[in-house]
């Protein structure tokens, strides 16, 4: 059996949907990747007490650490902690420091403490508790023989405060001798998974390095895993993956270091002490809220409207209903004029507008569902574009929304028409 | 242990990775619920013999029916066959009649047949071979007593093509008295999880009743799946559930058939001839795009401003610099008067507004991160509510978008002070 490998299991009924797509699977690869640890196994079972035990079982013994997601609430079908403890043959008890700051974050938040809640402070016995900085119910890290096993809530931003927190710290000394790995991430937009993938063909054949490409509606994610051995260099290997994605990807490379696009995007607005705002139609918020999932975009970005309804695009953008009547709600003519209606209206130096058909219906043989124009202006310019794909309502206004993002970050970082 | 439910095997390295979708689990859940077989684990596991005949294992503990895919390909980490054998303690040989058919179809195609390419005839001794009708590796079906293992190749047409035309067809057969299954799925919102979870506290317990409850900032989604037998009438217990959700939930359920919160508004919306439109701050664009989400929304959302700077909210919406300055940008006031002017410069019957501050800055000790005030105006009255949860930025967002429409759904489904 090889040396320090993960197993991550989901738990809930939910869960077994192998649709359902979950946040903390890909998080806990990354950062136990981090450490060099691999995970060579991965189980979503429903949440019957038995069935988790078994399956629990098994993680053990096919690997060294076994993280688990999910069911440690307060709810009757929460028994992650009954099956662990009758796996290893123990029982569960209150763990009173944690019950006391139980009690304590309930009280600020002026809620009772109900029977049902007091589970969420039950440990496995002869377990540690640890601390969930972001929730209630408290994790749990267990032993058997060599073998580690660690319970996490499924709640993502609990289950990555107690990972970050309370877990890798601990993980990374008892695994050290592991082999050395090396991630490098990057952001690439505005060209196809195939032509990224030719750029980066020569690298898929190296020994120690993983090649992963994530498209995602105009933005690519790239990751790049160096493990060494059989790597010798990883600091040379990662100044040539570097050199390579500056090369091979150009102006398409967004960051080589995982930031995403729009954290980019409001990075060079700041070095130029400019503003934005934006001008939506078809994604309908969608532009305004990645701008804002930003920290700090307060201090770039002065707002949005949402101009839905022609009558908004008129009375809030100024759009001259000439316009609207000559061209219509899609066209360059009205995209541009929502571009320049947004820069005069809340002052800003940029404007970013997009209007388009999302669907599912509302399509033309001229105007078919999925056509967008977006356009961009800026005070070296004003640029506009169409975009269109066949793809439903929701992944339109993806793309729409970051194929906007891209034209003004690239003008911006290019000084050039975007 | 359940009769009739099914687990899912995905074997090969470069599927232990959870961002890594799969087009083979999905088919095969929505075909083997056709049948009224649930799928209960869900596993994927590397290219090691003894790793995969220990989850084909436990797999075979906790269903019924076990489909591996992936690992019958020609080359050497194609030990699927293998894990196999080696679990029910037998040997692999050739399948003559196989192999004529795999000769056969590389004539055709003027392909050689190499010594590894032969290994795409090998069945587990003991064994039914499975035609492939899009491809060369022969599937196997194997029974262990009562249980069932079935193995089939990862390319997605083949694994398809013999799942409909040699799986699917005897399945049915040998679980024709398979219990029925009857799915419920319920939104809730405006509670947290565990009043819900102390309401339908009585169906826990009850034989063929599974409830699950999904918390999700501000919105919950109940799961009710009712299993006949034990249950003795579907129709009746479904009533049965749909009137204890009714009765327990009260004006927190929003829908009883899982259809979503804004969907939910929206069509209230459209009963009453009303439009809305939105104001919001610290939510950034998120209000409208959950709004703008549903499709058909252009009926009756006519749009929204992100106010995201102060002069913002003077110039587009019509605060009084007074009320800014009085109270504050993340005030009862400031939000009310957000709500009026969108009113007001979208025309429209309703609006609703969020000022809050979303963090991870900004906060102070009278207004610390994650205050959010919402204010929701309608042609029968206004009114604001106050939240604070010391969630993290992405999630604080979510909450108050969630709350926004939550209130006015409210309103307009009781008619009341939401």
């Amino acid at each position: 059996m090889p040396l320090g490998t993960a197993a991550l299991i989901l738990i809930g009924s939910e869960m077994v949907d192998p649709s359902r797509r979950d946040a903390n699977g890909p998080y806990a690869k990354d950062r136990l990747a981090g450490l060099g640890i691999p995970v060579t196994f991965l189980a979503r079972v429903e949440d019957r007490e038995e069935a988790i035990g078994e399956v629990m079982r098994t993680a053990m013994d096919l690997c060294d650490i076994v993280i688990t997601s999910g069911g440690l609430g307060p709810t009757g079908d929460d028994v992650t902690r009954e099956a662990a403890a009758r796996l290893l043959g123990v029982g569960v008890s209150e763990d009173p420091r944690w019950m006391a700051i139980l009690e304590e974050r309930l009280r600020s938040r002026n809620r009772p403490l109900t029977p049902l809640g007091r589970r969420q402070a039950l440990v496995v016995e002869g377990g540690e508790p640890l601390d969930n900085g972001a929730g209630l119910a408290c994790g749990c890290w267990l032993r058997k023989g060599s073998k580690h096993l660690v319970l996490l809530p499924g709640v993502p931003r609990e289950f990555q405060d107690i990972l970050d927190n309370m877990v890798l710290p601990r993980l990374g000394p008892l695994f050290q001798d592991q082999p050395k790995v090396r991630l490098v991430s990057a952001v690439a937009a505005g060209l196809p998974e195939v032509e990224a993938e030719e750029t980066l063909r020569p690298w898929y054949e190296k020994p120690g390095v993983d090649v992963s490409i994530l498209p995602s509606l105009g933005v690519l994610r790239i990751g790049f895993r160096l493990t060494r051995p059989p790597v010798a260099d990883l600091d040379a290997a990662e100044a040539e993956v570097r050199a390579a994605l500056a090369e091979g990807l150009g102006g398409n490379l967004v960051s080589a270091d995982g930031i995403s696009l729009e954290d980019c995007l409001g990075r060079l607005l700041l070095e130029r002490g400019w503003t934005l705002a934006t001008a939506e139609s078809c994604t309908g918020g969608l532009l305004g809220h990645k701008v804002t999932s930003v920290a700090g975009a307060s201090r770039y970005y002065l707002g949005g409207v949402v101009a839905y309804d022609n009558g908004a695009k008129r009375s809030l953008l100024g759009v001259p209903a000439r316009v609207l009547d000559a061209h219509g709600a899609v066209s360059e003519e009205t995209a541009r004029a929502m571009a320049r209606g947004a820069r005069a209206r809340f002052g800003a130096s940029c404007a970013l507008a997009t209007t388009g058909i999302a669907g599912p219906s509302g399509g033309s043989l001229e105007k078919p569902v999925g056509t967008v124009w977006i356009a961009c202006g800026t005070p070296e310019g004003e640029w506009a574009r169409r975009i269109f794909f066949p793809l439903d309502r929701a992944s339109t206004m993806e793309l729409s929304a970051n194929t906007a993002l891209f034209m003004l970050w690239r003008h911006l970082k290019e000084k050039d028409v975007p």
